[in-house]
């Protein structure tokens, strides 16, 4: 028999006053809000890919495509667009809070989640493979809302002409405050160019109630290709697509941006390895890999359970390196240090430190690095 | 790194006529329905919590309750109850949405969802753990917005005060089509007597778009005190708390409800065994117990990956006979035998005959059994 009971539901807060800057600490040179109805009309979508068709307005100035790009200092287009505003202050219709929307004249999509009884892991709040999987669909419905979308997943029409695909090699995500069953959150998140080949993703969680923002997260996307699995170039015509959406705004501030290069642990410098870790046919995605979110869960395997009960994980950055499939069999490697630690009455309280661990997903037979990561973990305040 | 891809989404379709009958094939006498204005304000709450203290109206003919029970055969309320009525012809508000909202007269909790990208599995259809997944949700939602919820998961008020906990014994799920990442999905759930001291839950998951139903399920819950872990009775103050919300309606037919008994397998009669299957942090709910739902991926290991690609799993009964802790190392065992064969020109076409499985999840130090279960299989016609 299974139970089903608990007690009531905690929220753990970390205030962390270098996230709660001006702009919310979004780092916007300026922020212009305008008013817009958005008229999807009243019925519900049969699916986000009804919405498919709608096209995305992108003005010129001097020539120029400036949705989202700063061009003269102006970040944002002007009032003058009548066909293209904002929405944030007027309440959504019933499927664009479930199916998510656009703001901030499109440069921002949307999207309202309830967490979900399941969404919570042993200390009642939602766990960091939750968020994860909220930024993922908030992700993929951006690029299904966006009048771009492809076939696949997160791909633009372009690039399912080409059998290309948006790869993720890079995700940080920092917490400041996990949220409880029932809470409502509000997902924003918006695209951006990271170099020549690559895109970056940025996020910031709402809580609904308080609006204050209580996650933020940003990542990197490569393009590869499906078939081949070779890294490619970035072709003019999906530029043309995706830069129309790039917004010039970081959700976290490049000093917080955790770009410290991550240690590739050994046998030697682990602390602790846990072998034998096989994905389970339900660990696989629409692609037959184990989704991104998942190595979430091998990497937590070789964390000791007093730190998953007695700490919170505020800060996972996670460098992928290698797909993975349901036959292989991982080793998840983890090393832990202080980080900072409390002045209790004069002395160091050693066991209240800080930690910071560092994280190595690799195949069981060939040692083959999967995921490079770190986490950050603070103490609980009894 | 990790794809994010994938190519059109499929649907399974599965006429089975039996589940098409009059009143949408649910078992109830007569369903008369009538309308109401629930007016729960305009902003969203904070929570489910919040919800919790709206009363129940309870209608009394010749001095007995009839929320919900047969009673000289009207099984609903009088239209002219103007505080309790039906909304299922008005668009409900955005919070009811996100968190559901009672119909017919509170008898019902209709809850809507949409499948997200992350809840498909690899053939891009809502898994069984899914569907599992919000049925339990909206199981718990039900109680919390019932106006008798307590500090836990799915208890009543008086049964906080006495420890006492629900605790599922048996599920049956039968999948007439499985949704896709987009699709709009709306689950009643409602509750009724299960002989003297258990209740049965029963849900229906309706396309929205089609308002078809393409799930059915029923299970039943018995009461345990969470401390000692014994079951006990039902306390008269409990049944006086959820007596009012009973429903005698079914809603899968007795003739298909599955009750022949699920043979206990062993080393010798299963097929397949798969063993030192070992919880993961992130499968222990908020009771530091493994989460009923997750059982359906153990069980699905010991499934041969041919039939997981090659077939529909179209329904499935667990038997729940013991917790489970992270600290258990789980063995799964599963045989299989054909369930009905096509006739294919003349020949029986044996390797497209429908599958039926038995499984069982035990204890891998003291054979202990943990799970029986049987499912069905649909051979997918290509």
């Amino acid at each position: 028999m299974a139970s089903m009971q608990n007690s009531a539901a905690l929220n753990y807060v970390h205030a962390n006053p270098c996230f709660l800057e001006k702009n919310d600490g979004i780092f916007d040179s300026s922020r212009r809000r305008v008013r817009f109805s958005f008229d999807h009309g009243s019925k519900i979508r049969k699916s986000l890919r009804l919405n498919a068709n709608t096209r995305t307005n992108v003005e010129t100035i001097d020539g120029k495509k400036v949705n989202g790009s700063h061009v003269g200092g102006i970040p944002y287009l002007d009032r003058s667009n009548s066909e293209c505003d904002d929405d944030d202050d007027q309440e959504p219709k019933n499927h664009e809070y479930l199916m998510g929307r656009f703001v901030e004249n499109r440069f921002v999509f949307r999207q309202s989640f309830v967490i979900r009884s399941y969404e919570i892991g042993p200390d009642k709040t939602a766990t960091m493979e939750t968020l994860m999987n909220l930024l993922q669909e908030t992700a993929l419905n951006h690029v299904a809302s966006s009048g771009v979308g492809g076939n696949g997943f997160g791909a633009t029409r372009e690039m399912s002409i080409r059998k290309l695909i948006w790869v993720v090699t890079r995700i940080l995500v920092q917490v400041d405050k996990y949220s409880s069953w029932g809470d409502l959150v509000e997902i924003d998140t918006w695209v951006d160019a990271a170099g020549k080949n690559g895109m970056r993703r940025d996020w910031v969680i709402r809580d609904f109630n308080t609006q204050k923002i209580i996650t933020r997260a940003t990542s990197t996307w490569a393009m590869m290709n499906r078939e081949t699995r070779r890294l490619s170039k970035i072709p003019d015509e999906v530029k043309n697509e995706v830069q129309p959406f790039y917004l010039n705004r970081a959700s976290i501030p490049p000093q917080n941006n955790d770009s410290e290069k991550i240690e590739k642990l050994t046998h030697e410098t682990a602390h602790i390895m846990r072998t034998g870790l096989a994905p389970r046919w339900s660990d696989m995605d629409a692609n037959q890999h184990v989704n991104n979110v998942k190595y979430i869960g091998w990497i937590l395997e070789s964390v000791p359970i007093k730190i998953l009960e007695n700490y919170n994980l505020t800060s996972m950055i996670l460098e992928y390196r290698r797909e993975c499939r349901q036959s292989n069999v991982l080793e998840s490697l983890t090393s832990m240090k202080p980080r900072t630690c409390e002045e209790n009455n004069g002395e160091i309280a050693s066991e209240n430190c800080d930690l910071e661990c560092t994280h190595l997903l690799r195949m069981g037979d060939d040692r083959a690095e999967i995921v490079r990561a770190r986490s950050v973990w603070n103490f609980k305040k009894p």
